[in-house]
Order: C-alpha cells, then structure tokens, then sequence
C-alpha cells in the first residue's frame, strides 16, 4: 500500500507504470495521522511538514518502510522521519529550470545585461561608447564553481573514477574554489557541515570580483557577513534565490543592496515539475516492489 | 606589401606570422588614395566607409589583389570595392560575445527575468505565487531558429553533407521557420535578397508568441510590420540590438515598447575582439603568401 500524498499527478505515474500497488489518496491528512495504513508514503513539505510536532508523533512511523519525499532538499523535515528504514528525496527533478536560472544569473552578470536597454538616441550614444570602450566581458574563459561532488548520493564526497570533462578541474578546499572562481554557484543541501558555509573567515578567501549565487538555502550563507564582502566590493554580485527567512524582514538590506539580485525562491519553476517529480517516485516505487536499491536515499536531516 | 588600416594589434599579428611581408600603415588615410601603394589592404568601415565616394575613385583599385575588411558584415562598402580580384571579411570574429547576447536575450525572455526581482515581503510573496501558479517557462524543449546555412561562405546555400547536431533541423522556407519557432533570431547578412525580409507579408506567418531577435542589421525588418505585429501581440518580445537607422530619431515608438528590448548595437563587444580579428586577418595572409584558396570570401555588396 502507497500512501500519496503529492496529488492526481503521482497517482497517474504510478498507475502508468503498472505495478500492482494499491495507492491510498491522503493528500489533506498529516503524514504521522495515516503511518499506520501504508508501507510507502509519498509525502512533501506542504503535508504538515513546514511546522511539525517536535517529538515524534505516537503514530509514526507506523507500517512504514520507506518515505519518499517530493522535495530536493531534507532540511524541512524533523529528525524523527528517519525512525523508517528507508528515506528517499527528489534530487535533480528542478536540474533544468535551475541550469537555466543560473545561466540567466550569469549572463546578466558578465553582460551587465539590464543595463544595455536605451531609450533615446543620447542614451544609445552612450551605452554604444561604453560597451566599445570598456567591452562586455565574455562568460566565455571565466571560471564556474559549481559543485561539491560529481554524483552526489548517499555516499561521502569522493573523486570520480572517470575522469570528468575537460574544463572540470577538482578543488581540495572552499578556499581554494573561493580563490579561484569568477561565479560560484551555491547548489548543496543544508545540514550541519554546511551551515552558514560562507561566513566571514571563508569569504576572505573571495576572488575579487566574485558573483555569488545562491540557488540552494539560505543558511549556507552569513548573511551579515555577505553584506560586509559586498560593501567591501570583495564581492561584485550576489544573485539569490533564498534567503533565511523567506522572505526578508520588511526593510532588510539585502533588498535594496545595489549588488544583489533577490529573487523569491523560484529558480525550481517549471510546468514539467509535477510531472518529473512523479516519474522519479514511480520509477523508484519499481525498484522498491522489484526488491532493488531505490535510489536518492538521505541518511538524515543533519548527514545528507 | 599590405597596407594596414587596422592598428597595431593587426601589425603585431602579421610580424609573430613570421610571413616576410611587408607592412604600411596608413590607418588615418582614405583606403582609395594609398591603393597604388600596396597589394593588399586590411581596412574596415571607420576608415573613410562609413561615406565613400558614390563613383569609384580615380585611385581605386590601384595595385590591390585583395581587400580584407575587419568587419562580419560588408553592406557599408560601396560596390566598386569588388573592383579588388578578392575581397574577404572577418566573419565569426564575434560570434561568441553574439551568441551570449543572444543567450542572455533568451533567458531574460523565456524566465522573465527582469520581473524576478523582488525588494519587499510583499513582493516576494506575490512573485513567489505566480511562479508556483504560472510557472517559469523552459528553453529546454523550445525551439530557436538561428541561420541559413550551416557553414556559410560565398557559396549558394546547400544542405550540408552530413547530418547537423540532432537538435537541428532544416526547414525549406522562411515562412515555416517563422511558424515553427519560439525564437527567431536574424544572424544573416543585409543584401538585395535579405532587405526587410521580415515584413508585414511574412511576419503573418508567425507562430504567435514569437519571440524576435536581430542581432545583424536593422534593415532585415520592416520597422511598421514589426510594430503591428507587436500591437497584436503575434510576436511577444522583439530584442533588437540594430535598427534602421542608428539610432532611431527621438521618440520613436520602439524606444519605448513594452515589448521591445533595444540595445545600441553592441552585442559584439569583447576584449578580445581586435585580437581576434587580427589573427583572423595574418591566418589569411599566411593563405595569400602561399598560393592557397582564401577563407571568407564575399562576391559582392549585394550577393553575398
């Protein structure tokens, strides 16, 4: 029995993939309140997830084996959901419309692209002789911090056994990434190793001139200190996507900072999302009835 | 001898070619009043093109074999300059600065980028809603239609001999490119054949929501087909980085489009672009010194 709790979307991909399964609709319910009637839940963080019991619910887990959530990141989720065997995320369903919010970021960047608009023949004069005189910088040769491991799982980081693309070099340290990037990309789950990441002690090590883009969470940054690097101009640009909390306190400098780009959490939007997301869980529900390793699993909310 | 009316970049370039040519520079005088003192000329549009002589001057083409122009596009140059055996242009020293404009023109378009931006609570929440109820489009899947011939050259288009890229397809005429794509972006030459081949006639075979961008020259479109077109919402966004002329007058309505992103013709600027144009220019020579077929021949002002 699958209980689902992620809507008509889930429960058609599941259906397609002709499992044999009986799925148990419980959007509206709290997860803890049905553990008992199923031995897979699809749940996500709107199904009670965003403000949860802080000790484990007398129901849970119930029958459960395994929980699958519709999420990418496990920092929503109290540490008693790992009391089931198995828990498993949605890594990589928002891959594409995030790739293409951070092309946007970069682009925007290295093009100065919202400042190329003119409105009159002076202001064409002008932008013209700017960009001939002081050209636009290429994306073309800079250097993009992207991620920590080649295929992230439930495994601790290590290097690759193939060697990646050529224009893919590893770095030992934060440091060292910081030192040598023109843009770094901040695409890594929260957890207790990645709190507050880059805080002022690391962004010393900041290229000059670095953009900073955060597509993850909130917290992997100071906030206090990312203000400091860019007054200093230690930093060009910070687009970001999170902030912690979302939103900002009214007011909150980050809002109005001439080297920020805010943007309220949306990189993951998409119209495919629900479907993707519904693939992915089927596609594991096969694996978990076939008896085979399901994949995406999350040891914990503090040791992705 | 080569005459030089490019600079020193394109001087440095010819002497580490190690060819045994003799260099003249003569950047600040008019092309046709030295053509009696070289074999070839290196010149571009800044040197006397910009207003030629309507009649072929007296000196022209003196002892010239071969013209080389620093420029992609060569509807500056009036028609005695083919006078000249050869003439060949600098075709592709921009593209990569120009494909990310075009990249960024995408983006911007397809996530609405410049409406992303949020500076209160308020803001964020509204932004963040629609995002979640409207959801942010993808380039992925969306089909962009770039150019004519999959390696241009002086020849007439042809198909290529062997597949293109999987993602490509060919398409037998300009109105159902018009009406397949998402994106149009106009990357092609201005000759007799190419004026305003985007007019009230063809644009009528838009897929609606079209999204326009002209990144070669302005006169490839009917200005007063394009802005009905915009009025009726055929085509959703124009990104015009030329326009016929540069710059508009004053006040002219596609300064102040809300579908029109206009740029003042600048979507190749790079700093690397006179170094790029004057390898371009000493690998020809090298070509010219040993007898070989030249690269980026041009047949005439209006046959490209």
């Amino acid at each position: 029995v699958v209980i689902n709790q992620a809507g008509p979307a889930a429960a058609q991909a599941v259906q397609a993939a002709g499992l044999g399964v009986q799925l148990l609709d419980a959007e509206s319910e709290a997860p803890w309140a049905v553990a008992a009637q199923g031995d897979v839940l699809l749940t996500g963080p709107r199904n009670g997830w965003l403000k949860p019991p802080t000790a484990r619910p007398a129901g849970w887990p119930g029958r459960l084996r395994w929980v699958h959530v519709t999420s990418a990141g496990v920092d929503y989720y109290p540490p008693w959901l790992w009391d089931v065997p198995q828990v498993s995320c949605s890594r990589g369903v928002a891959a594409v419309p995030i790739a293409e919010y951070v092309l946007a970021a970069l682009l925007d960047h290295a093009k100065t692209w919202t400042s190329l608009r003119v409105h009159s023949p002076q202001q064409w004069r002008a932008t013209f002789d700017r960009a001939t005189h002081s050209p636009l910088a290429l994306l073309q040769g800079q250097t993009l911090a992207w991620r920590r491991t080649p295929a992230a799982s439930a495994t601790a980081p290590q290097p690759p056994s193939r060697a990646p693309a050529d224009a893919v070099q590893w770095v030992d340290s934060l440091e060292a990434l910081l030192a040598q990037s023109d843009h770094l990309v901040l695409a890594l789950p929260l957890t207790a190793q990645t709190h507050q990441v880059l805080n002022a002690q690391t962004l010393q090590h900041a290229r000059p001139g670095l953009h900073l883009v955060n597509i993850a969470r909130g917290a992997l940054l100071d906030q206090t200190a990312l203000l400091q690097a860019l007054d200093d101009g230690r930093i060009a640009r910070a687009t970001l996507d999170v902030t912690d909390p979302e939103p900002l306190p009214e007011g909150h400098p980050l809002y109005h900072h001439p080297r920020v780009v805010l943007t309220p959490h949306l990189s993951w939007s998409a119209a495919n999302a629900p479907a993707l997301t519904a693939q992915k869980f089927a596609d594991n529900l096969g694996r978990y009835v076939r008896g085979e390793a399901l994949h995406d699993l999350v040891r914990g909310h503090g040791s992705y």
